[in-house]
Order: structure tokens, then sequence, then C-alpha cells
């Protein structure tokens, strides 16, 4: 009989039907015999039609005043899932950050959680109730309320898990689990029963939505067992199969697999788990005729201070007999673009360096990566993957590769085209696997 | 430069604009040199929109978990108005209960506040921000949310009053302050400038809705000074010279007087403040041979223990040889009439204790109350309102009084005409007053 944290986002909670749906599955769950602390966004929906309502008055609402705003919506949902289980006749309790004991610090809107004290929740548990946390919400040493950020609901939700050692977290979503690639993009993209945190963390990275890389990082470093898993599948389905288990260890197999058991050993040598797209990319080339490596660097350190995050940084420098001739690449978020290039010029304007420096901007890329961690055992991925991409004619811009991880980026018009020769050539569609 | 609370109710700040333009009144405040504390309502239908929401799910919702729901409008509010304050350039914080450190106690959804440690917010006057506080809500001693019932807002803003000895509490509701009588009822009705604790205190019991009677009453136990006013006039009318002023000692004077200054003696010796008239009163009259007065005391705590108000209670006994015969009249709220006929009924079939009796209930009755402090040195208010009363031919069916009040049952078809009469009676209509 196991402890479980239950996360459900916003679309989950979205309606009064969907929270009587939510009660329907931890009842389900309790009745397995199994304890449950349940952690739960704001309706889906609520948290943007705060935010309307504060930049009604002003573009730029105070950030602890917006945070104190948007936390309402937590303490909402929470309430409505705790009337429902109490009205079917369960102990329910809600909790909110400072009665959970969640510390937090940082940016207001972008808090980290610094330490979650146990002692209340544990408390209920041993009452046998079923405790509902507000998600995405903290208090400060100044017992400010603060927010998480992007995907705080999922990191609260590991953040409890490893501070009651629950034997699993579970992200309740609107997909039924991690798939090989965006299932939009290839037809034949299959579900995974299992990943390992790097390689969700890689793919979270790259793109893939369904978790925040945040929340995968924190479940690595407590080794909490983290499963995604579909709140839409029926409310009676057993957890335990379904979804996809995120792990320290892999027993490597698909869905299909566990149909097709004689393929096992075959798949168990797949070098690659899954391939994400984003098209949410840009690119900048600097051609900086002698510059000393220090001041490029120098001018890099300007996007990175204002908390720009370079990607597939490269660097090249070649040596005639006048002088070095260097080319900068990297890639950066296209939402960060407009930022990016004034504090280029403004840098450039200011430290008069580059007089000769070529400045190239490509917003209509995509970044494609191929991630697995069966690449550690496999040389050759990269290669592999350059010639796949050169047979289908599409030409590369840019390439890196980490340990578990090759990432291209071309022309955003062959991306769908990439990713399904990609899918097709590391043999993770479904007919390929069968007959692998 | 004075120290003030202000209270904003859910009409004040309903909308976007109408939080514009409380903002708006608070920096004219913050103009004048005063130092202020503001403490706001959900915005106008937010509490109910949250509970139609756990209505949906059930009837009954668990009491705490509904506490939950709806404190969350008011730090919707908090936040909004802090946000307004601080797009203009002023400093403004805002303050749940536990940051407020409001202290409370009791059944959820109908608490009273135990303490307020104002630490903090001192801490931020010093600081010169204008501090914003939840209204409504406290915390109990196990840092529960908990509400505070109708008029919970204002008792908030009495409280916060009192603790930081604020000079004034000034309550900004839909209506410019208080009036001689419903000016919906008596056309020529008067706003008063100032009234005394006990008067409002018997104008809120009897129906007055400007302020709730335990905001009132608290004000009086603190002696705090406390102004009613209206949120819809100009945002920079002198608040020392607006609405009705409700404090400890009365120079008795209205509106009028200010402006007729010579009349003032004579108003001076005004008898009456005001007369309130409510339509949600039912009677109840009893007629019981032959029991014992201990019984029949018995019988009304039934009533009384499930916290059901018995007003205007009179009991009347006639010795016969054989018997007594006894009568028992009294008032209650007509909302409490189906509860209390069924304990009523209960309670004579198990004891079977008045065989013979008979039950008359009325709830098509008005009840009209007539209040001053004046009353005290002037004899014969009781017998001025029920000479009255006979000349307009209104037949009284029940009466009581008080050291500063009298009040009448009546048919309520006979309300208005009742008000009327009673308010020439005492020279509170306008033309009159300057007669006089």
């Amino acid at each position: 009989m196991a402890l479980f944290v239950q996360k459900y986002g916003g679309t989950s909670v979205g309606s009064i039907e969907r929270i009587q749906q939510v009660a329907d599955r931890i009842i389900h769950t309790i009745q397995q015999g199994h304890r449950v602390v349940v952690v739960v966004s704001a309706m889906a929906g609520e948290t943007n039609r705060l935010t309307e309502l504060a930049l009604q008055i002003t573009d730029t609402p105070s950030a602890r005043e917006h945070d104190v705003l948007v936390t309402a919506g937590e303490q909402v949902s929470i309430a409505l899932l705790s009337i429902a289980l109490i009205s079917r006749g369960y102990s329910a309790v809600s909790m909110l950050a400072d009665q959970a004991g969640i510390k937090a610090a940082g940016h207001f809107g972008n808090a980290r959680i610094e330490s979650i004290n146990t002692q209340v929740i544990e408390e209920h548990l041993q009452h046998n109730r079923i405790v509902i946390v507000a998600g995405f919400q903290g208090r400060d040493i100044e017992q400010n309320l603060i927010s998480l950020g992007r995907g705080g609901t999922d990191t609260t939700a590991v953040a409890v898990a490893a501070a009651i050692e629950a034997d699993e977290c579970q992200i309740f979503t609107d997909v039924d689990g991690v798939y090989t690639t965006d299932p939009r993009l290839v037809k034949c993209a299959q579900k995974l029963s299992e990943v390992t945190f790097e390689e969700m963390f890689e793919l979270a990275s790259c793109g893939a939505k369904v978790l925040h890389r945040r929340s995968v990082e924190l479940a690595g470093k407590y080794h909490v067992p983290l499963r995604v898993l579909s709140s839409f599948s029926p409310t009676n389905s057993d957890i335990q199969q379904s979804g996809t288990l995120i792990t320290s260890s892999v027993t490597r197999h698909t869905e299909l697999d566990q149909r097709v058991s004689k393929q096992k050993v075959a798949m168990e040598n797949k070098k690659i788990t899954g391939i994400t797209a984003s098209e949410n990319e840009a690119m900048i080339v600097f051609d900086l005729p002698a510059v000393p490596q220090t001041e490029v660097f120098d001018l890099l350190s300007v996007l990175t201070e204002q908390d720009i995050e370079l990607d597939m940084l490269s660097h090249e420098a070649s040596f005639t007999h006048e002088s070095t001739v260097a080319a900068i690449r990297f890639v950066i978020k296209t939402k960060d673009l407009p930022t990016a290039l004034s504090l280029l010029q403004q840098y450039t304007e200011k430290n008069k360096l580059f007089s000769g420096q070529v400045m190239q901007v490509s917003d209509s890329v995509a970044k494609i990566s191929v991630v697995g961690v069966g690449m550690r055992s496999h040389a050759g991925v990269i290669t592999a993957v350059l010639k796949r991409l050169a047979r289908q004619q599409i030409p590369v811009l840019l390439a890196s590769a980490t340990e578990i991880k090759v990432s291209v980026i071309i022309d955003k018009r062959y991306m769908e085209l990439a990713v399904n020769a990609l899918h097709e050539e590391f043999a993770l569609n479904a007919e390929q696997s069968i007959k692998l």
C-alpha cells in the first residue's frame, strides 16, 4: 500500500464536472489501499482571467501583488476538490502554501521551493485524511506569497513527493504519456512506458511540453519516480499500468513490446528514446574578424546576465598570417530575440570592438533533437542523423551533441520531414519495431 | 495628520473602473497628509459566484473548505487595489489575514476576531506604505482560514482600527450616510451627520442595513469613531465633512441644521434620531392554559439553543380560581420560522405539556422601531407612538420599550403609513425641522 502524490493540472480541474471526476479518481486510489496527497492547479482559464484584470490596470503590475492575485486561483480549486471529496464521505483537508509548510525564495513570479516542513501534512495522513495542497505557491522568509512560475504546480508536486518520500509522483495531464515524438508530426509515434530522468530532462528542454524541465530535474535529484498519465482515462484504470514512468533505471520497452514480447531483446538495444522538434528558436551568427576570444565571451555575457539562455553555442576560429577570423553561432528562444538584439547592439555601439563584424539572424529555424541514453554505447548517432538528413536533402545549419542528445538546426520548412525521417531512421515507428 | 482605516465594500471594488476610483480616493487622503490602512471586500458578485460553484457539488459544502473557497475573493481584490496604487507610484502592500496577524475563533463561516498582532502593519505604516488588508477573514489557532460571516469586512475594519488606534474608521458604502429612516419609505428622510453607538446599534439591529450590528458593537466597545460615507461621491471630497459619524458623544444636529444654524437649540432637544422598519418578522402567540412558568421557558429554550433569536418577548398571565392562563408572544425573523415551527412541534409532541394550547403565527407583520438617546430624558415616547398609530387607525399587535428604543409590531400593510406618520410625529421631516 503505497503513498502517492497526484498532481492535477488546470484542464483536469477545469469545470465542476472535471473536479468530480478527479474526486472519483482519488477515491479509486484510496479504495486500492493507497494514501494520497493531491497537488492542484487553478481551474483552466482562471490564471489568465486574473492576469487580465491586472492588465486592465497597468501593463506592468507589481510582481508581489501579481503573485497574491494569481495564487487565489489555486485556493479556489483546492477548496472545491476538498468539498467534492468530503461530500462523498471521505475525509479531506485543503492546505495553502503556509499551511503545508512550503517555503520558497527568489523572484516573485519565478521562485524556487527552498524547503517543505511536512509535519502537518504527515499528521493529516496519519489521520487517514486526503491532503489537497495548492500548487504553484510558496511563502518566502517574510511570509510573502510567491509563485513558482511556469510549470510551478508540477514542481510543487515533485517537491512534496520528495519531502514526504512518496512512492510515486503522478502527474495527471491532458496527454496519456511521453511519446517517441510529437504525434501531431509523426502519425506512428509511440507511447513510451518508461524513460530515464536524463532523457526526460533533455526531452523537456528540447520542447516536449508534457513536463516542465525544472520538475524533471527536481525529481531526478531526489529520485522521485515520476509518472505522466492522462486525467481523461476511466477513473478506475490501473494507475501503475498507465502512462509513462520516469525513473532512474529503465528496462527499455515500449507499449508495443508488451504486446510483442519476443521482440524485446532487439528493442533493448534501441539507441534512441525520442525525438523533439521546436520552432521557437532563432539562430544568431557572428563573423568576427580579429577579435580576442575573451572579448567575444564578454559580448555573450551581456546576454546571459539578462537570463537569456544560449543554446548550441559554437565557436570556430581560423588563423591567417594577419589575424584571427572567428565565427560564433548560437541559438536562443524567439521570445528573447528582441531583447537580445537590442542588448547586442547597445554593447557593440558602446564598445566599438567589432568593426567589420557581420551579424546574421535566422528566426525561421527549427531545432530537432534526438535523445536516448542508449547513445552512450552506440557511436555514430550524429553521423546517422547527418547522413539521413543529407539523404533527404535537408541542409543542417548547426549541429551539436552531448552524451545522450544530438541536436540540429534546420530551416523550419523541413521540420516535419526531418522528424519523420529520423523517427524512421531510428526504428521508432510502430510497424518498424515489429519488423526489427 | 490622522491615521484612518478605510473600508471599501464589494460594490465599491466591483469593477476595475471602481477599483481605480478607490485608488484615487485613497491617494487623495494620503495627499492630505493622512496615513491609511484599507480593508477590502471581495468584488461584488464574486462571493456568490464562488458559493455557486460549491453548490454545484453539494448542497452542504464542508464549512472549513467553504471558507477557504470564499476568502479567495478578498485575496483578488486586495491584490488588484495594491496593483492600482503601485502603478500610480504609491507604495502599497496587500496583507492576508495571517500576514496582518488577524486571529479569529468560532464556527467556520461565522468566526469572531480574537486578536490582531499589529507589528507588521505598523512597520509598513512607518515605511509610509499604504496597507491593504483582506476583510472578512482570520486564521484560527490551528492556522485554518476562517471567515467572519455577514458584515465581516466591516468587523475587520473596526477591529484593525481599534488595534492600531486609528483616529477614525471610515466605512465607504453605496449610501451616503445614516438617515432618519429609509428614504424609500419616507421621501423627506434626512441624513444624520452624527449618531451615537447605542443608537446605531439599535438602528442596525432593527433593520437599517448600512452597518452590521456586530461592527457597531465592536466600535462602541473600543471607542473607535466610525464614519459611514459614500464611495460614489467625488474622490476629492472632504471626508471629515461627509457621511455620518458614529461616536460616543454627539452634538445632535442634522445636515439641515448646518444650513439653518439658528434652529440648532431646538434640534438639540430632539428626542428621536431615527425610525426603522423591517418586514422580515414573524410573530408567534401561545395561549397556554395551566402551565407552570418554568415549562414555558423550557419550551422557549428549545428555540434559543438553536440560535433562533427571540425578540420582543412578552408574557402575560391571568389567574382564575382553577388555573393560570398565560399568553406568550414573541417575534422571530421570518427566515427562522420553518425551523422554529418544526422545533416547537417536536417539543410539544414529545413532552405533551400543552394540551389545550393554541399557537398563532403571523408572518405578515412588520416591526417599526423608534430610536434615540434623547428618549431617556423624555418620558412618554411610547405613549406618543401608540397615540399616533391609533390616530392613523393602525392596530398595534405588540409593543416593547427599552431605554433608547420603542418597537411595535403591526400588520405589514400599514408599514409605510406608520413610518411616515411617526417620522412626522417626531419632527424628523426636513420641512418640519425648520418650522420648529
